[in-house]
């Protein structure tokens, strides 16, 4: 086996599809539309749907905490603390050309311990955005398993 | 009636998954897979997908198409002479913080006359992309006039 | 199996340093140092030499050479007639924020038809660029079919 | 001897060489893997390493800590309590293009109190990208100590 390459799993436009449906269907439950962002484990955006009544300047805030997510594998509620005035990663927000968002609603989504994408919401609150977030990962992780059990 | 506010028409999601389904399928049948932006009448994005297989640097050139499309109301190939050195759009390309594309690609949905909203889609030839544009436009369309009639 | 996720190949570090080498040993031979850049199928860095004497605008220029040739899949040679006055690509440098180049010297690095990753050299002429890049293919190239056969 | 010119130390392609070897054997040992920049003097990139595992959005993120090491003659640890808020450097992060990255693990290379280049590592906690930095500067600084023995 060659040191040159190494291959590795990666999020599709189907599993996208299965995150950004129960994200939506998470979003009408509580009723709060959501801009929904799905990228790959390289960051680069894979899936996109803004739903009737999500902000126009959550666009890009779901992108980036889908960027964020993926890039630096952890969900953006992570930050808290370390991003605080004295924190050790104050002003990390503005690296990677202000795209790194530290505001909760980005979350990874993982296969066998391995970050194959992530998904971004924006819109509510960055608790209603985490939740909804939640239940897209939730749902692409579920398939995953149930199709490796076939 | 006021003259202070207007009611505009305005593609929504709906629209967007109606106009990117028929672009995939065109996308299919010519085996060349296709970012697909869709955006509104305002410039901005909708929805978005990546196929299996559609360029990575063609994610931001869709987007982008669609917006020109949307912005300026018209096919992104129709400024194949007005570019040229020594057209009268010389060098509109860098404006919009350079986001204005005049590759064919992008095409503006209508309703009655109006703009609604854009498509934009990139990886294969100009010709290509377009080709696949012209099809989620052409159902999106249509799907407006059917609901017209009823 | 899952459609959830997909598997692919991509370039690694140890892959990286044998495309390095093979560009730096040719840019001695030819008396040309070289900024060379090297990026993965998802146009991400992965290393980055700058030879003593080569160009400190070119390191950009090399960087983004290779971002153009693993994003859109083709050597960065390629565009020379798309992107004339008239040309069904006119323009397109100005996309991906500038990022997009289409001056010779970015090469893509294949395995079995596949896009691995890509190399960038930048401070000669666009052909003597465009050489180095070449024996930077050609050697990590090699260096897969070698393990293949193993 | 005029003083329209004067000769600087700066570091080369081998110095940085030397860093990164040294950087990736201290990431090695604490099983954290890097992306590790080296800049000159001038903040320019000298060469850049992204080993196995390290995270896509700190590849930016080690880079600007070498060249905000690199040009304010500074560890990128310094800022803490000159950036909080009422802190007299508080907002600097934001200039320099959003370049100027406070958080540790960017550190200066000196030859006889000169500084020469920079080292900047990402992806671990600043503590670790600063212990990996640290023994990158010490082997190139060791170095061209031995080197002024001789």
């Amino acid at each position: 086996m060659s040191t040159s390459t190494k291959t590795v799993p990666i999020l599709t436009l189907d599993g996208a599809r299965t995150a950004i449906a129960a994200a939506e269907a998470r979003s009408k439950e509580i009723g709060v539309p959501m801009n929904i962002a799905i990228v790959d484990a390289y960051t680069h955006l894979v899936a996109f749907h803004r739903m009737e009544g999500a902000k126009i300047t959550s666009i890009n805030i779901a992108i980036d905490k889908a960027f964020t997510a993926a890039g630096h594998r952890a969900p953006t509620s992570v930050y808290k603390e370390m991003v605080w005035p004295g924190g050790p990663a104050f002003s990390i927000w503005n690296s990677n050309g202000g795209r790194f968002l530290t505001i909760a609603g980005g979350i990874p989504i993982m296969q066998d311990g391995v970050v194959v994408g992530a998904i971004g919401c924006s819109t509510g609150t960055p608790a209603q955005d985490e939740d909804c977030a939640t239940k897209g990962v939730e749902a692409v992780e579920k398939s995953l398993k149930v199709k490796a059990k076939l």
